[in-house]
């Protein structure tokens, strides 16, 4: 469809719809039968097109329909893996599920990210340099925890966006719990605080592009372990 | 920043931000000195690296710079036009600014409108293509206004994301004062009748790309009408 033409906006494009819901209906059924099992990757787009005979744009939302149906994870530059047969239910983080975070943090934080590295006072950095420093510093699981939740707000603070401060302080019960939880399961503290001390140089430096990039990365490593818990879990069940 | 290689992460792109900062510089002084004035294109991204003797993509970072800084605005495929000499104070619509709600929106709703396509209840759809019809009936312009504000809080609620419909929940306030103050000011009932219709119609038929184009599109001519609202207004300051 092409927006720009008022005339043809909103008559339904039924030929590419069409032969995105073959595909999809197609991969789920490989899915739930298992010929293509949980932890294994999907086929290249450029080999899916060819199979079914389609553009690459078909396969790519055809993938995008079973990620957000929870059955697939695409990893940038890597594939698409299957984590899971069916339709999953989610972890509760205070009224939040899993999926709820990992789907809606990158589009607020990764843009906040990017505004703070223009619009953060001397203050805001001293507050994110003092929350790096303290998190290396101690011993307390729980308050580790605390601080990366805060640091999070924090950022979205000093992007001077109240619409994104207004969402990080009302998930931010949420981030604690997954934070925990993340720390727990995983070894995630040392590669955080890593990561952490990039977002906050970059927006130290005042580069938008570094701050998002940094941020970025970040959170694709937090749902690389999200993700990989989730298909533990199905393969447990599984056995 | 290569942030796959965990050696070189943190490490200041020091050549390259110097370069973004010095162009910013000019860019800034071109602007406030008149140069470039209000309402005027400025150069190509092209143009710009030539006459710099930079990459585009420092000038790409520069130009992102000034838009977050408020003196320009870039429209994709268009160009980025001067719309202030100086940062502007902010309108301020229940808590935010105008600035936070055209930055924000489109982070949170063009997401929002994808899932929804593939999430959606048949009584969801019932409800958007039910406030379509009553939008399009009703003579109050009140009454207007509060549905576009519960339309788009639908959407959100569609998505089964419940971080996007806490965000839209926090700022239907602000979105509703926005509606009100757009519609008074410029011709956009029907336009906007129009984009509601199409992003509708993408979720109906269960298409992410469609619904993220049409809700794009639709912030986008929201996000026009502001700023050459705002410019107009400096304009009125200059003379």
């Amino acid at each position: 469809m092409n927006l720009s033409d008022s005339q043809t906006a909103g008559v339904p494009p039924v030929n590419r719809l069409g032969a995105t819901e073959y595909v999809r209906q197609n991969l789920e059924h490989a899915i739930s039968a298992g010929v293509v099992k949980v932890g294994q990757r999907l086929p290249s787009e450029a080999a899916l097109a060819a199979r079914f005979g389609v553009s690459r744009s078909v396969v790519r939302e055809a993938l995008r329909v079973l990620e957000v149906r929870g059955t697939t994870a695409t990893r940038v530059g890597v594939g698409t893996f299957v984590i899971a047969t069916e339709p999953v239910s989610q972890v509760d983080f205070a009224g939040f599920g899993a999926t709820d975070l990992v789907e809606a943090r990158p589009h607020i934080e990764i843009p906040a990210a990017g505004l703070a590295a223009v619009r953060r006072s001397e203050h805001d950095l001293e507050h994110l340099q003092g929350l790096i420093e303290s998190m290396q510093r101690t011993d307390d699981p729980d308050e580790w925890v605390r601080q990366d939740t805060e640091l999070h707000l924090a950022i979205a603070e000093a992007s001077g966006n109240r619409v994104f401060t207004t969402v990080l302080r009302s998930i931010k019960a949420a981030l604690a719990l997954q934070s925990g939880q993340l720390n727990d399961g995983s070894n995630r503290r040392l590669p955080s605080e890593h990561e952490h001390r990039s977002i906050v140089a970059a927006i130290a430096q005042g580069s938008i592009t570094e701050a998002e990039d940094a941020m970025r990365f970040h959170l694709d490593q937090v749902k690389d372990v999200v993700l990989t818990e989730r298909s533990n879990t199905h393969e447990g069940e599984n056995r």
